[in-house]
C-alpha cells in the first residue's frame, strides 16, 4: 500500500493563498462559514490523497481535525493527540488552533452559533459530512433564519493540482480466505432487508461493501478497500466504483450475482432518482449527509445499523482458521524481531545504540513481516515510541521526533499486518536494558490487567461494557486509569479497528453488542506517565464457547496473539500465584507454537524468554 | 406492622363460587376476558388486604401472579419461586396453573391472543394495572377489532366481605431523621418541573410521596407508607389520602406548605378534570393505566422518571449518619442472635435440636431487634431457610414447611428491620455444627464474591451494570452463577428494595444509573444447590468518594452491615492472601464497632468469631 506524506508540499504561503481563493468561492456561493472535515465520502479512518482537503487548506497533516473558515477567520479544531504537532504545523499561518476539550475553548458548535450572522449560510461538502453533524449545522443555521449549502465542494474548486482518485486495482478475496461466497452473503442481507420490509439497501461503508462482495483493493492507506457505494436491490446490485479496477475473476463473480458496475460519482444521481414508493434501509452512522438528503422525500427510510456490520464481525470458521495462521506468521516475525532487538541492545552495552532509532526498528519489524508468505502490508500506521514518547498515546515518529534508542528505557511498539489470512494488531512494550523499579511496577500492572481480561470467563449475553471493569479494576485499585478503550473489534483484511464491539465501560452512542462466538477483539490496557514512559500490552482475543450447563452458556477468550511478554520488565513478586500461572500458561503456548519456525539461536532465546516465573 | 395470612379463609369451594359470580359480572359488562393482577393502585411490592383480589379469586397466596378468567377458563400465571406453592394451593380448584418461563407454556399475551374472540372485550381494573401492560392489552384487543373495559373493578362487586382500606395512622418523620424539610424537597422537585416545563406533577408511588412529604404510615405490610396519590402544582399540593390518618404535627407541616388533603378516591375525578392546557409530568413506570388514560386528551404529558426517584436514592448526610446508627443497632441484635444460636446448637450436641425451627429462630432474631431503641418492625418478609430450603431463593417458611433445625447443615436467614434511623437488609448463612467440604467450598466462593464487590474501587461514572461482573467473575471462573441481581438500592424507612440502582449486568427496561455518593446498595451474591443447600451473604454498602486525581474521581464502598461472616463455614486456604486480608479487615471493624454493646460472654465469643484467618 502506498503511503505518501504530502506535508512538505503545503508551505505556509500556499495556505494563505488557498484560504483567499476559498473565501472568493464562499462569496460567490453566498456562504458565510465553510467547514472542511478530515473524512472522505465513507467515514473512513484513513483517507486517500484526493480527500486530504483539510490538510490542503491548513497545512496540518494529522489524521483528525476540522477546519472552519469565515470571511475573516481560519480555525482548526483537533484533539489532544495532535496539539503539539498542530501548533508546529500552523505556526506562521493565519490558521488559529482550537484545542478540543480544553477548558474555555469553543466547540465547533458554539463557534458557529457565535459567528454565523442572521440569515447566514453554512457551507460544507455534504459527502464528507456525517448525518448527525449535518443535522447540527442545519439546526444552527435555522436558529439564525439562515440556510445550508452542502452540495458543493468549494475546496475542490480552488485545489488546482488535486491528486486524482485512486486508480489502484481491486482483487478477489478467494473463498478459501473469505469462507462464504457472495451469493450466500447477498442472500443473508436480503433476508434482513425483508425483515425490515426494505426494497433497497444503500451502503457507503467501504468495509461493509468489501465484505459483502469479497473484494479488496488498494485505494486507502492501511485499509485494503475499494472506493465505492452500493445499492442492493432484491434482484440486482448496483456498485458505484471505477470499473477499470476489477480484474476478470472479480467481473465473473459480479456477473454471476447480477452486480452491475456504474461510475463512482453516479451514486448522487442514482440516490436522487430512487423510486418514491420504495423503502430504503440505511445506516445513519455510515451514510453521508449529502446522500441522506438526496433521497426523494416520499420514499420511506428505515434507519438501522447495516446488517453487514454484525455479520462481518462474527467471523466464519474458515476465517477463524486463516486468522490463526496469520497470527502464527505475525508471531514468528515479531519473535524474530524481539530476539534481534534484545541482541542489538545487549551488543551495544550501555548508553545510546548510535544506530537504532524509533523509525529504524519499526522498519526492521516490517522487514521481518515482509518475509512471511501472504503478507500484504501494515494494517495501520505503526507506533514506535521510545521512553517518554510512549506516554503520547497516538505518537507517530516523524523525521524530527525520531528518537535514537538507548538503554534503561522502555520501547512501545503498536503495529500490525494484513495477510491474505487476516489482519493483526499487536502491542509489545520492551525493556531496553535494565529499567527502573517504577517502570517495572507499572509494566507488571499492565500485564496483570491484560491477563485478567484474557482469562475472563463469562455468561453468554455479556458485552464489552460489562467486562471492561475486570481489567480496569486492577488499575482502579491503584487509583490509576487509561483514557482509551481496553479493546476494539478487528476486521478481516478490511479495517483493523472494526466496529461495533469494544471493551468500553462508558457506553457510546450505540450500546455495545453481545460478544458472540468467533468475534475478535483486542485486549490492550495501558499506563502512561507523561514525560517519562508509556506501557501498553495488546493481545487479540477470539471469543469462544466454553461449558454449557444449568447456569447457561459460558464463554471464554482464546489468545490469537502469540508473542512473549517481556519478562525483563516484570516483577513476578507483584503478581498473585494465579496471575503467574496465567502468564506461564500463555508463554508455554507461545513457545510451543512459535519455536518450530525459529532457528536454533532464536529457539534457545525464546525458551528463556518464555520461562515460567 | 400488621401482617395477616388470610390463606385459610380462601377455601376451594369459595373460589369456585366467586369465579361464577365474577363471570356473571363479566357477562353483564360485556367482558370476554377479565384480568386480575396482584398489585394495588401504586405498583407496591407488598399490598394491603383490600388489594388481595387475585388471592381472593384463586386461593393462591403468593405475592406475585396474575389471574385471567374467560367464560370457561380460570388461569393463574406465576413465576418459578411459587410453582410448588401454587400447585398446592390450586389443587382441587378449577384454576389452572401457567408456569411462567417454562418451555411451551403460553404467556398471558399469547393466551389473550388465542382466547379473545373477534370483537372481544378485555377487562381489568385499570387502577391496578401498569401503563405498559394496559398498552399491550389494548393492542391485542384492537387486533381483534375489540375493546377494553378498564374503569370497573369487577372483583370488588363480588367480594362481599372485602377488608376495608387501611385506616392506620400516619406520622411525621422528623427532620432529625429525614434531614431535609418538606419546603426544600418541594422546591427541588418544582425546579425539575420547571426544567421539563411542566405545570403539574402526578405522583402515585407511595415511597416517593412519603419521601416528599416526610410522612410515614402503616397501610402496607413491611412498608411504612401511606395510601395516597398526589398532584403537585406550582403553588400548592393536593394529597389524595384518608385525612383522618394525619396527626396534628403532620397537618401543621401540610398547612405550612399549602398541602391540601382530599379523599383518596377523588384522584380519579381530579385527574379527569385537569386543565386541558396544562403540561403534566408523570412516570409511566409508576402510574396506573387508569390514571394515565383519564388525563384530558388535550393536556400535554411529559413522560419522565419521577424526580423524587433519584433524589431519595441519594441519601443526605443526616440520613447517612442515622443509617449508620441503625446498622449498629441491627448488628448488635444480629450478633447477639448469632451468639445465642451457635450456643444453642452447641448445647444440643449432635442431631436435631428438638426445639429450634426455621420460624422459631426467625422470631428469636426479631426479639433481639425489638430490644433495640427506635425499632419499628421487619422491613420485609423474613427468610429463614434450613438445609435444602436455602436453595429456594424466595423461600418463606409456612406452618407446614417449617423445618426443625439439626446440625451438619446450613441455615440461611435474610431479614431486615425498620428503625427511625433507617432500614436494614442483611443475609447471613450460618453453619449449624460441622458442615460438608462441598458446603464450605461453596460458602467460601460466596464470601469471596461478596468481599470483592465490597472492596471494588471505581471511577465515577460507573453503574451497577458495569460493576456486576466483578463479583460474578468469581462465580463464572467456576462455571456457576446465581439467577438474581447482586444488589438493589435500599430506601430510608420506605421500601427496602428501592429502585433505580442495582448490580445487574443484564440491563433492564431502563439503564442502571450512575452510582453517586451517598447511595446505598446491597451486595448479596448467592449459590443455590437444589435439594441440598443455599448460601447467600448480604452486606449493605454506602457509595463513597475516594481519591480524586488526574485520572478522575475515584469511588469506593463502605460496608454499613457489621455482622460477622461465619468462619466455621470458611476454607481460608481457598482464599487468596488479599481476600483473607479483606475479610480480616472487615471482621476487625465488626468487632470494634459491635463489641462495646455486648455483654462479656458475647464479647469473648465475637472476638473469636472475628479472628484473623
Amino acid at each position: 500500500m502506498k503511503v505518501n506524506n504530502y506535508a512538505d508540499d503545503y508551505a505556509i504561503k500556499n495556505v494563505s493563498d488557498r484560504i483567499d481563493a476559498l473565501r472568493a468561492e464562499m462569496k460567490r456561493e453566498g456562504v458565510d462559514i465553510y467547514i472542511v472535515p478530515s473524512t472522505d465520502y465513507h467515514h473512513s479512518e484513513y483517507v486517500g490523497e484526493y480527500f486530504k482537503a483539510r490538510q490542503f487548506m491548513t497545512g496540518f497533516t494529522g489524521s483528525a481535525g476540522t477546519a472552519v473558515f469565515t470571511k475573516d477567520k481560519a480555525c482548526l479544531w483537533t484533539d489532544g493527540r495532535y496539539f503539539i504537532q498542530a501548533e508546529k504545523e500552523l505556526r506562521g499561518s493565519k490558521v488559529s488552533l482550537y484545542k478540543m476539550g480544553e477548558p474555555g475553548v469553543d466547540t465547533i458548535e458554539s463557534f458557529l452559533k457565535k459567528e454565523l450572522p442572521k440569515n447566514g449560510v453554512i457551507g460544507f461538502d455534504g459527502q464528507c459530512t456525517g448525518i448527525s453533524e449535518g443535522i447540527v449545522y442545519d439546526r444552527i443555521a435555522k436558529e439564525k433564519q439562515g440556510g445550508l449549502r452542502y452540495a458543493h465542494d468549494l475546496v475542490g474548486r480552488v485545489w488546482k493540482d488535486r491528486p486524482p482518485l485512486s486508480k489502484e486495482s481491486a482483487f478477489l478475496l478467494e473463498e478459501r480466505y473469505a469462507g462464504e461466497n457472495v451469493r450466500s452473503k447477498l442472500r443473508r442481507v436480503r433476508e434482513r432487508m425483508d425483515e425490515e420490509q426494505a426494497d433497497i439497501h444503500l451502503l457507503s461503508s467501504l468495509d461493509d461493501i468489501a465484505w459483502l462482495l469479497n473484494i479488496r483493493g488498494n485505494d486507502i492507506a492501511y485499509c485494503p478497500l475499494v472506493l465505492s457505494h452500493l445499492l442492493l436491490y432484491k434482484d440486482r446490485v448496483e456498485l458505484f466504483a471505477d470499473g477499470d479496477k476489477f480484474p476478470a475473476e472479480v467481473r465473473d463473480v459480479f456477473q454471476k450475482n447480477n452486480i452491475i458496475v456504474r461510475p463512482y460519482k453516479e451514486i448522487i444521481e442514482a440516490v436522487s432518482s430512487l423510486p418514491g414508493d420504495s423503502t430504503i434501509l440505511l445506516d445513519t452512522e455510515r451514510t453521508s449527509y449529502a446522500l441522506y438528503k438526496l433521497i426523494p422525500q416520499d420514499a420511506c427510510v428505515v434507519e438501522k445499523e447495516n446488517p453487514e456490520v454484525l455479520m462481518k464481525c462474527v467471523k466464519n470458521d474458515t476465517e477463524v482458521r486463516n486468522i490463526k495462521k496469520a497470527h502464527i506468521k505475525d508471531a514468528v516475525a515479531h519473535t524474530k524481531f524481539l530476539y534481534w532487538l534484545k541482541k542489538e541492545i545487549l551488543d551495544c552495552s550501555f548508553g545510546q545504540t548510535g544506530v537504532l532509532t524509533e523509525i529504524s526498528v519499526s522498519e526492521k519489524l516490517e522487514q521481518f513481516r515482509e518475509k512471511q508468505s501472504g503478507y500484504l502490508g501494515a494494517s495501520f500506521a505503526p507506533i514506535s515510541a521510545f521512553a517518554e514518547h510512549g506516554a503520547v498515546v497516538h505518537y507517530s515518529a516523524t523525521k524530527e521526533s525520531n528518537a535514537p534508542l538507548g538503554t534503561g528505557k522502555l520501547l512501545l511498539m503498536d503495529t500490525g499486518g494484513h495477510y491474505f489470512e487476516g489482519s493483526t494488531d499487536i502491542t509489545r512494550t520492551v525493556a531496553l536494558g535494565e529499567i527502573s523499579l517504577k517502570e517495572k511496577e507499572d509494566f507488571t500492572l499492565v500485564v496483570r490487567a491484560m491477563l485478567h481480561l484474557m482469562n475472563t470467563v463469562f455468561l453468554y449475553g455479556c458485552s464489552g461494557a460489562n467486562l471492561d471493569c475486570i481489567p480496569r479494576e486492577i488499575f482502579w485499585q491503584k487509583r490509576v486509569n487509561f483514557n482509551h478503550g481496553t479493546g476494539h473489534g478487528v476486521g478481516y483484511l478490511t479495517n483493523v479497528h472494526e466496529a461495533p464491539i469494544n471493551f468500553r465501560w462508558r457506553e457510546g452512542r450505540t450500546p455495545a453488542p453481545v460478544l458472540e462466538k468467533n468475534m475478535i477483539i483486542t485486549d490492550e490496557p495501558g499506563l502512561y506517565v507523561e514525560g517519562s514512559h508509556g506501557i501498553r500490552i495488546e493481545n487479540e482475543l477470539l471469543v469462544c464457547e466454553d461449558e454449557k450447563n444449568e447456569y447457561g452458556q459460558f464463554m471464554r477468550f482464546e489468545p490469537l496473539t502469540l508473542v512473549p511478554v517481556d519478562l525483563d520488565a516484570i516483577l513476578p513478586e507483584r503478581m498473585t500465584h494465579e496471575e503467574r500461572e496465567m502468564l506461564n500458561e500463555y508463554h508455554k503456548n507461545v513457545f510451543q507454537t512459535v519455536s518450530p519456525y525459529l532457528d536454533e539461536e532464536e529457539r534457545i532465546w525464546l525458551e528463556i524468554y518464555t520461562r515460567p516465573v
